[in-house]
């Protein structure tokens, strides 16, 4: 049988979890694995010695090249930043090629849904871990239930990149940045929309990081959740409709939000604006300069009496280890209240070589089912093996490594655009992942 | 001699006090005051039974009938929308009139300034209330405070309209709507920066409402100001560059902000999104779609709790005032946050006929002469009349007419694009506003 060649484009940081897998898994399902990158050496980084796989030079812009590239491949895996997907797309229907990426559905992606299924191909989107994992093991859940005549009432879900309990044991936010530091600055900007016992709720952006949900996770500890912007996106598409309470968010640990809030009470967190004078600015003056003038108080003084914080506080001590009181130069030239807040940030949040991360999905489902009500909570806990290895980069790469391997065995039947919301899929992938010891846990109990 | 011929462009609400103010003055002027509105009906009204005025039909859209309106003035008083000054300002250029209006100066009309000047036109902007009497007022303390040695450590100015103190009495806000209620609503978004003792400082609009300035004015009260988004702008018109502290805003009386803080936390102001179920919406549901879900609270219990206030203090008082825990419809079909919110205030914050508002206008100047700092607190205070002939609307429009006047007499040699901060302008303006009742005092102290 002719070997199978499968494309991945993008040799980047999140590509090392999702070429490893399709290079281990070569031999065995009879592909090769061609990567192209804008630099050849990433690429050839990532394939190493694997006779199974080739390096390449790959540059979206070169028309002819992408098109020879694609027509000689079987099926395309897109590692490239989101908005170059419906490009790469464009040349996968001309050429008859399916395609894989773990991006949001975009309206143009979307816009390809018909021609795609009228040509016999499968446009697998949101297949990483958030999107991803949430809809497959949320649908593996509300599948299960509905099988079974249960009618869900309430569906919350949060998830989080962190770092593991072992890891940087000092640092009180148990947080670093395991992702893009910018979006995690820029995190709920915007209204939180949200549906609870049938009514819409919003949030707003200043009272977002005090609205959190609290939760534990048996074994790991206690976290706390902030509302995602859009928490209905996927009513229609889970087959949720009806349900009374629907809550999607963000998971930190304990603690981690009412310091937050401080930075974002202040205005840090504001990409509106150039600031005046950044490139003599220390961490303090960046603070003071989002605190009322007063000669008789220190920064730290001003900060207290204005937010009611204690001194020896959890805020506080989470401020001071950032270094935000420090006496050092931001050192940048420019930017927005954002961008000098993301580059002191970096100095204590960028992960160091051995640091490990941890990434923890949690929902919870109550439901009816012969005149009870029942809970559903489950837990889903990826570890990375150190800062290139990371939980975060494993969970986005090896969902779409396992769906393109599935879809190769034929083992998926659904064509067109799509999102990981089928059994045929979550099914098999699920179960897979947790073998690759991804821990997987959930209690039911009892609630009247 | 010839008449002279003023062209006033709209006869909306706020023309009153400037076209009465010239029907009043052209006998003694020797000039005609032509009106133009898109309802002739309008202008008419405004006109009355004067001999001295005509009122005609107007579309700024009928190039030719404004050309022919244009070519036949001297000077143009443009009291259209900001947006439209600039086609009026090309209009007067081609045909060599002289134009008066009390908006901003946009980047476009600011761009006319050297065509004007070589056809020896002047274009006046800014020549209303705020801006146009703060300019005036201020330029006349800082020009005296430097014709004898001073020099201007601090400035600080805060302009609000009100309603007057026998008016509404059981009002606790102390405040109606007395212009575009949907400015009023969107107040302070953004980001305000202002400087304070040679330190730049920011306000989030999160923090706006808490970060007020008490001032007291004798015989008046108690009142308190909140930045405006940018201080620093008349820095260098103002001949101020090297001031230690500047800071603009808005006057209001004291207590608003901390009640209008409240709806700011909830995002009631937010103006990004649309609602959901807006109109089966009553004002209780309103406010209830921003608080958290608790089903063994009222609406007021939530709020209470949320934001630590007292159930019978002057937060609620205001808002309960406001009718914002009433079980009425909001009345609209769909709507953002700020477009409901604007429509229930409007219920209880429209003015009724009789009701009187009052303008506030407070700087405080601090400067050093002979080794000692001296400070000045100016206020001027304008009442109105009735819901029609308004304090706002004489505030803006007395100005415009004023100066029109002192064109007419030959007694402004300023030519190009200019806002009022001319000697030539102000000194006689002022004292004219003086004679016309509106009140204008001043303290001075020294400070060492």
């Amino acid at each position: 049988m002719k070997k199978k060649s499968i494309l991945v484009l993008g040799a980047g940081r999140s590509s090392s979890a999702v070429i490893t897998y399709l290079l281990n898994n070569a031999e065995k399902g009879n592909w090769h694995v061609t990567v192209g990158d804008f630099s050849v050496h990433s690429a050839e980084e990532r394939i190493g010695t694997s006779k199974n796989g080739t390096a390449i030079r790959f540059n979206i812009e070169e028309t002819q090249l992408c098109e020879q590239l694609i027509a000689s491949s079987d099926i395309v895996i897109s590692l490239l930043p989101a908005d170059l997907h419906p490009k790469v797309a464009r040349h996968c229907l001309a050429q008859g090629k399916h395609l894989f990426n773990a991006s949001y559905v975009s309206d143009e992606m979307q816009s390809f849904d018909k021609e795609a299924k009228e040509k016999g191909l499968l446009f697998m989107n949101e297949c990483g871990l958030d999107p991803g994992i949430d809809h497959m093991s949320a649908m593996e859940i509300i599948d299960r239930v509905k099988t079974k005549g249960g009618e869900i009432l309430s569906f919350e879900s949060f998830t989080g990149g962190l770092i593991a309990p072992e890891t940087d044991v000092t640092n009180p936010w148990r947080y670093k940045f395991t992702w893009n530091p910018r979006n995690v600055v820029m995190a709920g900007h915007g209204t939180a929309k949200y549906l609870q016992e049938s009514q819409y709720k919003f949030i707003s952006y200043q009272q977002l990081f005090t609205r959190t949900t609290h939760l534990n996770i048996p074994g790991y500890g206690d976290f706390e959740g902030y509302a995602n912007r859009d928490s209905l996106k996927y009513l229609d598409t889970y087959g949720l409709k009806g349900v009374k309470t629907m809550l999607r968010g963000t998971l930190r640990s304990e603690g981690f939000c009412s310091a937050w809030n401080i930075l974002v009470q202040l205005g840090c967190t504001d990409d509106s604006y150039q600031m005046e004078n950044v490139d003599t600015m220390t961490h303090r003056d960046f603070i003071n300069s989002f605190l009322p003038y007063d000669d008789t108080k220190m920064v730290e003084g001003k900060l207290l009496s204005r937010f009611n914080l204690n001194e020896s506080g959890p805020e506080m001590m989470k401020l001071k280890w950032s270094g935000l009181f420090d006496n050092d130069l931001v050192e940048i030239k420019k930017g927005t209240p954002a961008q000098v807040l993301e580059h002191i940030l970096n100095k204590r949040w960028k992960l160091d070589p051995q640091d490990k991360d941890m990434v923890i999905m949690w929902h919870r489902f109550t439901y009816r089912l012969n005149q009870k009500t029942h809970e559903i909570q489950s837990y889903i806990i990826m570890l990375g093996d150190d800062a290139v290895n990371t939980a975060m980069a494993k969970g986005v790469g090896l969902p779409i490594a396992i769906a393109t391997k599935l879809f190769l065995e034929g083992k998926i039947n659904q064509r067109g655009v799509c999102i990981p919301v089928h059994k045929e899929l979550y099914s098999p992938l699920l179960k897979e992942i947790k073998s690759l010891g991804i821990h997987v846990d959930e209690v039911e109990r009892m609630l009247d």
